[in-house]
């Protein structure tokens, strides 16, 4: 028998937002090897798994990648049905890249199943389209984790000329604020920060570019999502007006 | 009795990859306005839906938006659970926002339900992460329908600091590469061709920037996802390797 690893995206955090490949293959699995964000819920889906923690938390000791690697390895050549699951979408900054890689040079059959990147799903889940008629026809994702990942990149933007989406860039915050406002990014540039997304602790703060730098939004644990631009608008229309999305939800099934 | 319209991405096209909330969604549905690039596939989870088409393909006629929004607060309003099912993700160059904001504006009651984005499926269905250690810590995506959306985003860019993905530009890629060539990009940056991604038409050329301009990819009426970018030499990796992830798949299954 041949062992097999499927690189799978568990999207935001809700189950419910699992593809149905990946809901499918995390029911089959013998072995689960998931990030450290990925949520119970999700987890439960894996009834007959053994399942381990391999990382990954923003200043936390965690399982180094050739690690992960071995991994995987190891368990597909012994013949488990192996599920690598990741938060979001494997591809997205989530070095599934890397795994897929090392899986081919070790010989080792796998497949990848995307899952819902939160750089759009938890602006989505926020009523925040990153892409909007007259306001951005195109958006720009970085890693807010390290200075020299992501200012090459956001410090040649035309300024206000599309939709910037910052993961992991909440302790980056001041930082980008600054950054982009040297760079000729209005002030005023509507803001948001989707805390949560996708879990029942979904929290979203709005604001402005400045307010990024100054404002004392309580971050926890949570992963959060910052999206710049005037696309945030249209979610402060849809959290303010008469009836917002999540309110029209829950009456909706109540009535 | 109330009704209610959900705003559903139908991901790239195969059934496998909707959402489970999305599938439950058209399972319940009552009514089903679709983007013509839907599949006949996930069309048939709406089993006891009147099945209407909207909409849009390139240079064809549809019908206009405003339409669209008056049909489907027209169904609400009489009560029917409607699903507004669109290609890929809702908010990402799919006018879902706008759909949003019509539905706040009559008062109907309605949620967004994010797809996978053809931004970051697309790719990944070839091997392609976005972002890849080493190569790209970020990525820009632009619709590339015409230039007045594209050259104001792209013309900015540091040549080669970052992914792009155009979505709808297979009529622009001739100029899209002689755009970003003329702005510092190397005429050798790897770049694919996604067709048809997540259906079983699927193909992916892979090639370089300058040749975008010249090559002659059968191009049918199969949407197309370009990637330009040294990611897409990941994507080579694992095409051309001793195992590629879709031999891998299948050789696997029938192990």
């Amino acid at each position: 028998m041949t062992g097999f690893v499927s690189l799978v995206g568990a999207g935001p955090g809700d189950p419910d937002l699992l593809t149905l490949k990946a809901a499918r293959r995390l029911a089959e699995a013998d072995l689960v090897f998931y990030d450290a964000l990925v949520s119970p819920e999700t987890l439960e889906l894996a009834g007959r798994a053994h399942r381990f923690p391999v990382g990954k938390r923003a200043g936390r000791a965690s399982i180094n990648q050739e690690t992960i690697n071995r991994l995987l390895i190891r368990a597909a050549t012994r013949g488990k049905r192996v599920v690598r699951l990741k938060c979001g979408d494997p591809f997205v900054l989530g070095r599934g890249g890397e795994e897929a890689l090392a899986l081919l040079e070790a010989g080792v059959a796998f497949e990848v199943i995307p899952g819902l990147t939160a750089a759009v799903t938890a602006p989505a889940l926020s009523g925040i389209p990153v892409t909007h008629r007259g306001l951005a026809s195109g958006f720009v994702v970085v890693s807010g984790h390290a200075e020299a990942a992501y200012r090459p990149i956001l410090e040649t933007l035309a300024p206000n000329a599309l939709t910037i989406v910052v993961l992991m860039g909440l302790a980056s915050r001041r930082a980008l604020s600054r950054l982009l406002i040297s760079r000729g990014w209005h002030a005023a540039t509507p803001t948001a920060i989707c805390l949560a997304a996708g879990t029942p602790h979904a929290d979203t703060w709005l604001g402005t570019l400045d307010a990024l730098a100054t404002q004392s939004v309580a971050i926890t644990d949570a992963p959060g999502t910052i999206v710049i631009g005037d696309v945030v608008s249209v979610g402060a229309a849809l959290a303010t007006g008469p009836l917002s999305h999540s309110r029209a939800l829950a009456e909706s099934q109540a009535g």
